[in-house]
């Protein structure tokens, strides 16, 4: 027998299944379980994340404890306890042991678990590594009793084993308690415990967070908002992205019976029109059986279908955070720092990759106190979970590196983040995020949600841009403001004088050189019970034309709250979103406006605080205020902001063309230095 | 019925098995499939790491064969195609249609597939954006036709589907083909299958790769090396790293049946007197069954197992690349590149991880052409296999990252790779690497390999410190040597004019205050038809004492072949090193020594490759030449370089403590200053 012949049969003979258990038991690194650090952090973060998903599928509002406690120098026990619905005697068993088993995988709406494998992952590693089960204590409503259980994972099977099951009493009305004892290593700071739970207390206000950490310390973040956010609705995928195979897998898998029925009711996006110009272009027949459709029809169904116009996703199968939130999110991310400048947060129009919605969420702080010689901070959540690890394989992270910052005016290293006093927070939410790994740390490189997250996040770098330029104009204006009111007088002076004539009024002039229209903001407020204006707003018309003006202020919520007045009165005011515009304002020249603001009692506002935007003059005629920014246009159609959108950015992240040539603003000289 | 009764039931209702194969379909990106460029590239990469490991596992010198054919604008036909030894028709489907299904995952050795998933999620990916079977063609030496099969994968069953099967003739002895059409992107340059082809080829010298790619461009990289890698050995996991709840299952699944036994053959790495030792340490019997122990027992076993003294992990189911072959390797990447300094190559003793064995490899090259304000390149290998997607998830990345690389004279912000003029090659070989996803392109972070990353890394680092700091010392002596031949001969003719007086002779004095024994190479060679001596070495000795000298050479390995002659003759020659020594010779007070060089013919040796060190002085005193580096002595018995090491070497990585002081070196004044 040659020896070729017994290594062909030897090599097939070793080829063999693999279960799916013990490939993951052998794989562990990849559900997050790397190190005992991240071990730990991971089985608080599936624990958590289940916790949440299931009080809010429940409707209420999560009360969350995590306790982790130290057992031995490197084994601990991490309980976590919600007031979620509970779970089904029947169905605990499956749910904490077994990999691949789940609800929401087949539901097309957003999630925070999506795959099944989390909490079993990590029953698994508790009992790799200290051989002991995993207790869970769950109670339904309607169940008088609670039930509970101690599961380990049996690997070879991917089945849960049952050491000990009992009914018993608990005073929670319904809920879950999970407890795991694990190898693990606690640590405080980074990516750690704390860290995830004040993350996730940023970005679901909804939620009450306990943690108690293994030195006793116990914090809680509270609630902040009474309200849950929607439910997501589920919906049938989206033809965008939609591959040929899938396509064609869908068409056979389908109950419905005609493939007009098909296309309206297996797809979302298709109006009745869109119905029937896809099938008068593919050229198949409305009453066709699905699964008739084949080969090279399926290529021009999918064809059709990327043809025509479709209705963009639907947004309600999915829960964004909100620019209120994210502005909220970075101010406590911030704490006692002060930037000099928010950028509105940028929320885009839900777009879709593979057949699921998804939308991009973008904060951007800047300036003050932020440290100015470190790269900036990125904050990354997908589905209203902060990711903390895995951060140099986010596709998050790879776009917001791929941008060239030094257009936007930060330092950088071509690839790299970008260096310089900025906190950026870009969140993901979609029916499916692609994760990098099953430990849900990273977003995959996927082409759709780049782009989105690039013009998500150029946007608000294009504030960024917008605000520093200002910054540098500004102060060239204001140093012009201080030169012609120091230099002219003095020349006039000295023109008199040596023509023995009397100081001509140099008002005229004055305002032919400045032409400007100034502002003058005051803040103030204070004790409790003082009463009357406690801010102001002065607008000097330094121009030589009479000026049509419109005033428009944005300030911190609070100061629009119960009890704040202005005089004039105001012609609109959007508290939710802290804004204020006043009635059209005609000045002469040399006119001046005042503005009364009055706060609610006990507030404080400092002048910083409040953005001033003009509208009826050109920025170079502002002094101490901002043109009215594009956003304040939010009620124009939705069709329309996206087609100027489109006319304005490039088909790609990174390739737009704007730049701010400081170079030309420095060549710029200030006017007095005509005088030397 | 109350609302909550109905939602509980309603949540479980919801609960369900989900198929692995739908889990990757749906999560196709874990596998390498997020975008059309990285699919058809991993495509390839999956194609070609098979062929490999199939090549090598038949001891059969690999013959590759890669072509990209352009169907469409983007859809691809990708054929791979081998000389290795077939697979049996009735294992093909299963090879190629089903996940989790292979002969390597339960194997504990080094190959480069090792899931049992990779090209059966190309299959997948190919038929999901396609629709198209993939055509696999393979045949097996004892059978004189070859088997050819169209495969589809039903994701609902994680089954192969067969859409048709033939037998046909083949000119090949033995061999597979497999083409897969699928939607892809096909770009040069970065992360393209040129690159992944070109690193595949630098560590796997014995392999013959030729690339077809869409534009008709063909590349072949001929193998430079005619012998296999040694087919690394299965072995029993290590007991370093084994977690309790493992060590509990191995004792409840080994076929031993005392456990005696177990702790000998189940487990590697136990001596006799090993075993005997733990079985007194747990106070377990030799003779008890092993699935008899339980609980506290198996606690006190693996505490035994971790308390005694064991054997190193065997490397022989390993395959390093091997110090020739890495720095081969660089100077393939580097091209016309010339860099200024090679560190010797890195290869740690095998170390474990989870029970597992591993060794990991470092390259380092700096300086010279090489551009200096990027950051530094990076080239990662994890089982000869390049790296080309998430550099930044990769545990190789964070801990070079994590490295304080300005102790060693390298511009770097904190926790971000360094900056300067550097090539950097890791390799991690593996019985079983821990990538961070099943797509294979990132090591995850795992305490073990890190802190031996960080070790080699730090090892090749200092290498470069102690070139840098030389280079600083060596830029002051030459400074010194050229002020004082310049300036001495100038005092002495001025004081002797003064003094009216002869100009005395200065040899002695130069020589005191030089102190130095002086190198200076020479190269040449040139038309093949030229003889005599081409290349000098001249050594002064400018101090004022007798000196014994022994000099070594470190050269192209061409300038040590057929023909190398050199006067005085060689006390040494070590070919496949690049090594020469010359016997002990003693210079006298400004004696001089030349040692004239003839390569073989048609050699041409550029002087800077000439590597020149001297022992028997210290490097105080030597000009031109380097002291003879620690690994000349690798001869010494391993276990004293790993004590001297441990001794050297602090447990964490970057918490060494050695640092170049170059203020100092600053500080130090050239002689010649006391002149004004």
């Amino acid at each position: 027998m040659p020896t070729k012949r017994t290594l062909a049969e030897e090599l097939a003979s070793r080829q063999r299944a693999i279960s799916v258990a013990e490939f993951f038991e052998r794989n562990r690194q990849i559900l997050g379980f790397d190190n005992p650090q991240r071990s730990l952090l991971t089985t608080v973060k599936e624990a958590t994340d289940n916790a949440l998903d299931a009080c809010e599928e429940a409707r209420t509002l999560p009360d969350i404890l995590v306790e982790i406690h130290r057992l031995a120098e490197d084994r601990f026990l991490v309980a976590v306890e919600d007031n979620g619905p509970g779970i089904l005697r029947r169905e605990v068993p499956n749910v904490f042991g077994r990999l691949l088993y789940g609800s929401r995988f087949h539901a097309n709406r957003q999630a925070r678990g999506q795959q099944g494998i989390g909490i079993s992952a990590a029953v698994l590693y508790a009992g790799l590594t200290t051989a002991t089960p995993t207790h869970v204590l769950s109670k339904v409503e309607e169940n008088p009793a609670a039930y509970e259980v101690d599961i380990l994972l049996d690997t070879a099977k991917n089945q849960p084993r049952i050491l000990r099951e009992d009914a018993r009493a608990w005073d929670r009305p319904h809920g879950t308690r999970v407890e795991l004892t694990l190898k693990g290593r606690y640590q405080k700071g980074r990516q750690s415990p704390y860290e995830y739970l004040r993350g996730t207390a940023i970005v679901n206000p909804h939620a009450r967070l306990t943690l108690l950490e293994p030195d006793g310390t116990r914090t809680t973040w509270e609630r902040v908002s009474a309200e849950l956010p929607p439910l997501p609705r589920e919906i049938p995928p989206h033809p965008h992205g939609l591959e040929l195979g899938e396509l064609d897998q869908r068409l056979h898998q389908t109950r419905s019976t005609t493939l007009g029925q098909f296309l309206a009711e297996d797809l979302s996006g298709l109006s009745r029109r869109a119905v029937t110009e896809v099938l008068d272009k593919s050229g198949v027949g409305p009453r066709t059986a699905p699964g008739s459709v084949n080969g090279e029809a399926v290529e021009r169904l999918l064809a059709a279908l990327k043809a025509v116009t479709l209705a963009p996703p639907s947004s309600d199968c999915l829960s964004p955070i909100g620019p209120l939130l994210i502005k909220r999110g970075l101010k406590n991310v911030l704490g006692t720092l002060r930037p000099e400048f928010y950028a509105p947060p940028v929320t885009r129009s839900p777009r879709v990759h593979a057949g699921c919605p998804f939308i991009v969420e973008v904060g951007l702080v800047y300036g003050g106190d932020l440290p100015s010689d470190q790269p900036i901070q990125l904050l990354r959540f997908a589905n209203r979970v902060p990711l903390l690890f895995q951060q140099g394989a986010c596709a998050i992270t790879s776009t917001v590196s791929g941008i060239d910052w030094r257009r936007y005016g930060l330092e950088q290293k071509s690839g790299a983040l970008p260096v310089g006093p900025m906190v950026l927070l870009v969140h993901v939410a979609s029916t499916k995020i692609p994760y990098t790994s099953e430990a849900k740390e990273a977003v995959a490189e996927t082409d759709e949600i780049a782009k989105e997250i690039g013009l998500a996040v150029q946007a608000a770098a294009r504030s960024l841009k917008v605000h520093l330029s200002r910054s540098v104009r500004r102060s060239f204006a204001e140093e012009k403001f201080r030169i012609i009111q120091r230099i002219l007088p003095r020349i006039a002076e000295k023109a008199s004088a040596m023509a023995r004539g009397p100081v001509p009024d140099l008002t005229r002039v004055i305002t032919r050189i400045m032409d400007v229209v100034s502002v003058e903001t005051q803040g103030g407020g204070a004790a409790p019970d003082e009463a009357g204006p406690k801010g102001s707003l002065t607008l000097v018309n330094y121009t030589d034309r009479k000026r049509r003006l419109e005033v428009f202020l944005e300030l911190p919520l609070e100061a629009l709250g119960e009890g704040f007045r202005s005089s004039p009165e105001p012609l609109e005011l959007q508290r939710e979103l802290g804004r204020v515009s006043f009635p059209l304002a005609e000045l002469a020249p040399n006119e001046r406006l005042e503005i009364a603001l009055e706060w609610p009692r006990g507030v404080r506002i400092d002048p910083d605080d409040i953005d001033v935007y003009v509208a009826g003059i050109d920025e170079a005629h502002l002094l101490g205020a901002d043109p009215l920014p594009g956003d304040w246009e939010v009620r124009l159609p939705a069709a329309l902001v996206e087609a100027a959108e489109a006319a304005e950015s490039p088909a790609t992240p990174g390739e737009e063309l704007e730049e701010v040539d400081y170079d030309a603003a420095e060549r710029k000289e200030p006017v007095a230095s005509d005088e030397d």
